[in-house]
């Protein structure tokens, strides 16, 4: 099966993020407005059985936590994608590298930048366009992390919650 | 918010049900092959906190279980769905009397029968279509029920994993 592990920031945060990705985002129907912590990997579900609990261990271990979201970026020319940053990264790179050692055969494909995708698969000249529009516009969005969630895929390419883990409560 | 309850079956009946959703049912853009709980229902995020340690109980003393579903059958002149009837209803039902116990202020719309939705929002002609060349097929699918999921609606219709909450394994 093929699994994916990302954080879903909160509601009035996904509205927005989905006002955008109606138009630019391909995956707009198959999963909900996230934040990847690990990347789409293969592994058979009973394998996966044995790691949920190292999972919980380190759900059990991390505190919930606010990201704010002010500006986008892109990732341009690397992949045709524009995102909304996140101002402080550390606490999602912190629970991506705990996950990423719980899963040694999974090489992640680009380096880890925490995002919130807005915009992917675009052309050069919409991404330039839209990029240019949206640069100078500020945000000013905060969201509660209090749990991430394994998700698997499904043929059509959609995505289908597995199962949530509860961060600590600070 | 508007939230609802819901079980997944397994990958390979959401695989087999999305090859019909993807024609005959609007909705397959907005949530996974699922069986509903708990109909969509209005509650605030602070309201919906104080239930989960009531969900979680429910799912903590409730065993895990393996559903059948061989026929299709229709709710028309109901409502124009088609769906996969499950063979056995009662670990489903109790489940949901369960839950809607907590929900006292939700008022069901239609008598609860569990049901795995295939088309819905047909027209008279295309649901007898449709019912008339799958009746006389058998399915043979059986999944494991080992969690149910609360779920959030978004602006735009689909649906978000909030919870899951794992049953008692058997």
């Amino acid at each position: 099966m093929y699994f994916g592990i990302a954080l879903f920031p909160q509601q009035h945060v996904q509205d927005i993020v989905n006002s955008y990705r109606k138009r630019y985002d391909p995956h707009y129907n198959f999963i909900a407005p996230h934040i990847t912590i690990i990347e789409k990997f293969e592994l058979g579900e009973n394998e996966m059985l044995s790691l949920i609990p190292k999972f919980e261990e380190i759900a059990k271990n991390t505190d919930s936590f606010t990201i704010e979201m002010k500006k986008v970026s892109h990732f341009f020319p690397t992949s045709p994608t524009i995102y909304l940053s996140i101002e402080n990264q550390e606490p999602i790179i912190h629970l991506h590298q705990q996950l990423l050692k719980e899963l040694d055969s999974h090489k992640p494909t680009y380096d880890f930048i925490p995002h919130l995708t807005i915009g992917q698969k675009m052309s050069e000249d919409e991404l330039h366009d839209v990029y240019g529009s949206l640069r100078m516009h500020s945000f000013a969005l905060t969201s509660l992390i209090d749990r991430f969630h394994l998700l698997y895929q499904l043929e059509n390419k959609s995505w289908v919650n597995y199962q949530s883990f509860l961060l600590k409560k600070r």
